[in-house]
């Protein structure tokens, strides 16, 4: 929300940030199916008059916010993908509130995967994975629509097929060139679905779940190649890009994506004195890890002028 | 960076992200001055081929980024503020890399301050204090530049004189209206100066360290009010708004300054059982602290058309 | 190390914390195996007049420690189990200094984990799991040993056949009693092996990764029960409890086991006001998860009087 | 509690974890007063059947500890010491409850303080400061007492007038000798007051927040020393012994003290290449700052044999 205030430009948001809310589904037959999301809520609404003027007539509290999200699971009577919950919630905000001009819903998922016992899976036991399933959605009133899905913590790392030469070498230049070197990096990925009003989107309620575990795979085997023989990597920049347009290409419903992919440094351990000048020889063997710092890459590629 | 690449809009960008460095200065009376930052660097550069084509030779390495601190942190001989520093690695990467279209250098400033002992300023001593200074730095190889300073983790409380009413009710909302409740906050500000060119920054290296403090103890003491009486705050919007007035109106040099601050809830306590209806009952005196969930208010003003 | 000094008794260690260290391991078929490790270090050792007469000739500079750690992950020339390494570690430290007395050593491994791709394990690939195996060695230097393995982070939850009746009720108590409640928590497992001098323990050098794996396994089918029916919990201690028994039943060779089990709740949720008095009512469905505060449950079990 | 069962030796405990509460307490005047605590219970009691029998009728629900702690900070009409609510909780746990042998209770205090505005101190007005006030009370059912106060998170930090000299050189040793580094830490202490029954506790209710007030007043003065000269530091271990004798020498009734200090490193910053060798030559002016890893030093110093 945006406008002219006293002279001044003036924009405003509010909204509700870790409501956290877990919804399971049981079978008749025993099985049973669970999710947990940690929502953030911001409405952009007609109440200036709050800021300028003590009058809160126009401000949805905070706390109503809240008590809708576990109104709104308590209605989801089918499983639902995150993408579906955070649509439908944007969707409330926008049309119950004549005030609110816009609602931007963002949901991660935990990780609860299903367990297997004695190489069955369970009917109602769950492990916590690691990387997780996250969305945006933002709402108008009109009925527009922009979706983004993502992957938050997503840790990968090859031992070989990486290196790094022919870079820019100044007075401030150190690095070595290489084309042996480990590759890791923690992957924050998300993409921007083509469907852009309430109306386009699919009905199936676990269509973007299944997309999720689709891009994730082609993300994965992207960026590791083959299981026989790999991939070399000639950059970060360069598997990133590999792996943005991997995505694009397998799926046409989805208009751009954007990656971030910090360099997560394994470095050589080589250490010598003078008196023991090779205390540690590096040989491809002993690296330290470390995040402190990192390479910063982040890209964002797109069907057409789209700003992520 | 963006541009058209293969059919697709593509933009990136590159960096070194958490590079530490400490600075020390040394007066010949023995008084000792040190400032702790952690650095964040990030590039906009024509080097696409190194994504499309792994032809490195436009990439400056982010190693030779992390260098690049160390080697301005030594050329550094007198004392600066976070802020200078930061216009001077932004300056630096524009000017000395044809390749390098725009920097941003975001630092974060460890509040390290000089101890007291026996009612005296050490001359050595330091001791780490609570709420963060930083700074986010845009230069462009015109010499365009935007420059912002913030205060980050800024925690404050008052036990009285706040309240929230008038609000709208509907069939989700359960909050009762109150004119005395706890009002707790973690503050994070960003102001943007009016300079937007280099050569138009003040010269004072101390400058933007003494705005710092200055505009730090503006926001508190329109948070709180004055001491004996405070001041009533109708909503966190309402207070969050005359904090922001109160900048502009202040520091001429601020062109915009922007807000966010979750209403970190102190919730009454109440418990009470069938056979115990008034196990404990709320007189403004038992609360419950909780920042899960919270809610999030955010808000910029500025004196023109200007996006923080 | 403890001892008399100026009439007072002290105790004291020093050693370095958090040292990472990555090892990998390439076979001539093209295979990579690989382990990232963090690394504690603390020495007993006779260097009490470095605390009191400012004499540092019997201290080992935690330094050296550091780069102990390297030397000796480069010495491995063969993939090797975190126990082994951390044995290998303290036994350094007790033989190689006569100084030191005894050395614990302390290690966390990261989750790495093959990858498969197209179904096929990586030669190359990892990717970051969740929970994680721990270790801590004491050796002394008379070859006495005391070995832990352990786990952390094992988050696992069941949306059923747990219950919590018949506690007792006082004035202060207000939970209902039910016999169907999520049961979720986040297991901190610790086992000691029976092993108790340099010269006993096994020589396969992944002789306790594989345990590893076992205890792992039987912690979970014990927690969930067989994969269609489950099993009924009575309290998390009861499961505890089972749960510690299993380990000691099924591994003659471990001689302690203990169990921290937070019960982090999934609370009901209901939320009711006099106009809207069904606004949400809970009926096994929707939650709300927090671990602020939680349940704290932890007991250990041992085939004879020994502190973990 | 401990004991022997089904021929295993077994011990357990249970409590409640992160229960948050804040008491104000407002005076005729107008002034306000506040804490915010987290506390931590755990009880031994008799409840074994709980863990064998899936018998809970010994089981305090910790549902029910959440609820005591806020009914004792309802009685609590007065403002008190972190550790005399401890007390008073823990006291409660095992008075009340026959089952009940012994009750830990830790707490964390929040480090609001408050605020100056126009150089008075405000009446409502607080702010987050750095470190934190910790207590941890041990209460048997004999009214038998062990009670500790402590600081966390007490980072300080001196430029010059340290150094680390003369200790042991090896084949692993690369550390070079000074007299002139940072000395930098996080002090964790804990100390121990002689009162060992509930009946000899004093009285005053803000007692040891004023001990707590000395005694950090203690530790700093002996880390830094006069503010003119400041004091030598030999190494981390012989200022560590300085401060735990002067807190001792100066607070008769505590017992013993035990002190955390890792030694967080600032590294001096040293660059070259072949073609640029003194790209960065360290001149005791830049450092790199780095917890990962940090030395690790710890040391307790008691009136009598004492585990802390």
């Amino acid at each position: 929300m945006a406008g002219d205030l006293e002279g001044f430009n003036f924009e405003q948001q509010h909204g509700k940030d870790r409501v956290r809310v877990a919804r399971v589904w049981r079978t008749p037959g025993g099985r049973n199916y669970m999710v947990e999301w940690e929502v953030s809520i911001s409405l952009f609404s007609d109440c200036v008059d709050a800021y300028t003027r003590d009058d809160n007539s126009s401000i949805v509290a905070t706390d109503t916010m809240k008590n809708t999200v576990y109104v709104k699971a308590k209605e989801c009577s089918e499983q639902l993908s995150v993408e579906q919950f955070a649509i439908l919630l944007a969707k409330h905000f926008t049309s119950f509130y004549k005030e609110v001009t816009a609602a931007v819903v963002k949901i991660v998922e935990k990780p609860w995967e299903r367990v297997y016992v004695d190489g069955q899976p369970h009917e109602h036991g769950f492990k916590l994975g690691s990387e997780k399933h996250t969305t945006e959605v933002t709402v108008k009133k009109t009925g527009a629509l922009k979706l983004t899905s993502g992957i938050a913590g997503l840790s990968v790392l090859k031992t070989t097929m990486s290196g790094f030469e022919g870079f820019i070498r100044d007075k401030h230049t150190a690095l070595p060139e290489t084309r042996e070197r480990m590759l890791a990096t923690e992957v924050t990925a998300s993409w921007r679905y083509s469907y852009d009003t309430l109306s386009s989107v699919p009905r199936d309620l676990l269509y973007f779940q299944e997309r999720y575990m689709d891009v994730k795979k082609v993300l994965m085997s992207t960026f590791f190649g083959p299981p026989k023989e790999g991939v070399y990597s000639a950059s970060v920049q360069s598997t990133l890009y590999q792996m943005a347009r991997a995505v694009l290409a397998g799926f046409p419903d989805i208009s751009a994506v954007q990656l971030k992919m910090p360099n997560i440094h394994f470095l050589p351990v080589n250490i010598s004195t003078k008196d023991n000048p090779s205390m540690v020889k590096f040989n491809h063997d002993v690296y330290l890890p470390t995040d402190e710092p990192h390479g910063s890459i982040q890209a964002s590629l797109s069907r057409f002028w789209s700003r992520m």
